[in-house]
């Protein structure tokens, strides 16, 4: 199983590209795990040096979608 | 089988984030089509009143997955 993350604050756009993602993605052969940056402040570090800008965002193979736009993550802090 | 819609422009953002999708889509349930703008121009009103602002833009549910920014449409025109 390959893991994918899945980095956003609760808001209705993360929440709307949640749904998506969760929709779509393939269980069989993903392990998806989100991380609610808003609660979970000490992945905050984490998700920035995987290169994510702003949630919600998806990281897969260390490689990361920006999916429409929430929030940046300097706001979170 | 429900339908995914890609909307891309062959840019280097684009082909990065359609590389992810391929990926991670459940291909058992869901029929993937990539549609480039750059070249397929009588599709562009198709993306706009499915509410694409920008490429690359994934639709799945009739809902836009607007995924890290390659080009905003009207350059596309």
């Amino acid at each position: 199983m390959k893991k994918m993350l899945f980095y956003h604050a609760g808001c209705p756009v993360c929440r709307q590209a949640e749904d998506q993602i969760t929709q779509m993605f393939d269980s069989s052969r993903f392990d998806l795990e989100m991380v609610h940056l808003g609660t979970d402040r000490s992945r905050i570090v984490e998700a920035e040096q995987l290169g994510v800008a702003s949630v919600p965002a998806l990281v897969v193979n260390n490689q990361v979608l920006h999916i429409n736009f929430g929030a940046a993550l300097s706001e979170l802090k």
